[in-house]
């Protein structure tokens, strides 16, 4: 325990910024000394934008996204199409999915994988909301764009058993050689789906 | 520039998280959906404690710490020794200093270190005062803790000829091999200081 050299209001300050991941005591020190000396560049605002943050954001009844809005951007943007529902483990995925423009659907967050060693259990996550809304007459298909881990296929084959008796196509996404990315440095798993999911050229 | 999924006001957390020190824009979405997630146990305190230190945080008018109160709880305390200033080129040394209870003095924060070619000379560090404290009777040492690097060594030397007058010692800190450091991975500069600065067993 470093001893109080500013004062509690600082050392809570600090503290807290530890707590942020990425940041460590260290460089949470840091932080905060740059904060304090950018006080009117960089702490006003970034004060201002978490009380902002605090006031408005919350998390979408429909899909699970997070928002300033309830239902969410996406879930109300007309020009998506509605007969896709894209179903991630996280709210970080859904970005991700955003940012790279992958695909047009809704989105439906399941909050984490099932995971039976960490305790996570079918009704820890957001599977009961996802089948309702697979039983919509609208929708076609349920894309699950879950981490290629052993977590995130168990929860896949889970749900797809669970859409069996709706009516919709359950997808997920292709495995293969990352673009960009070297065969050398390829796992054997992944090489192995790549030659086996070739496609025409 | 990432399409903006969650809104301005999210957004606009997240580009401000991205200017602290050790967080880059991909660290600091993954900080700003961390604290969305913990609203109440974390975006809250956090709030609080950046509107605490935007009200509360000051520069110390003596020494130049930062501090809540004005001259700081170094200047003011009464088991500090008054006889010994140390001088430091920024508060994150002065901190690392505290934490290490390496002196009971008193503190003297430049501010930064002459640096040419950055265009930094003495008008723009906090020297003047330093050399008018000096000259106080009650002050007989002044450490110049400053950083072993060219800019460090060239403003320890500006000050030791400024201070000449003063009837002040002028001490810097020891070169030599850190505690806990390996021979073998040191420069040659330091482990010449270390032989030549060698002390009796």
């Amino acid at each position: 325990m470093p001893t109080a050299v500013a004062g509690p209001e600082i050392e809570r300050l600090i503290q807290l910024l530890a707590r942020l991941p990425g940041l460590g005591p260290r460089s949470a020190r840091r932080a905060a000394l740059h904060l304090i000396k950018k006080r009117e560049l960089l702490m006003a605002p970034l004060t201002a934008a978490l009380e902002t943050a605090m006031e408005k954001i919350q998390v979408c009844k429909t899909c699970g996204n997070i928002d300033t809005q309830n239902p969410c951007t996406v879930c109300t943007d007309a020009k998506r199409d509605r007969s896709i529902i894209v179903t991630v483990a996280d709210v970080a995925d859904l970005w991700a999915l955003e940012r790279a423009q992958a695909v047009n659907g809704r989105y439906h967050v399941l909050g984490g994988t099932l995971s039976p060693l960490d305790g996570v259990g079918p009704q820890d996550l957001a599977i009961d909301s996802l089948v309702s809304r697979a039983h919509d007459a609208v929708v076609t298909e349920v894309i699950l764009a879950l981490n290629a881990t052993v977590d995130g296929q168990t929860t896949a084959h889970y749900i797809t058993e669970l859409l069996h008796d709706a009516n919709v196509k359950v997808t997920r996404l292709a495995h293969g050689v990352p673009v960009g990315g070297e065969l050398d440095y390829l796992d054997e798993g992944t090489l192995s789906a790549a030659i086996k999911q070739r496609t025409a050229f």
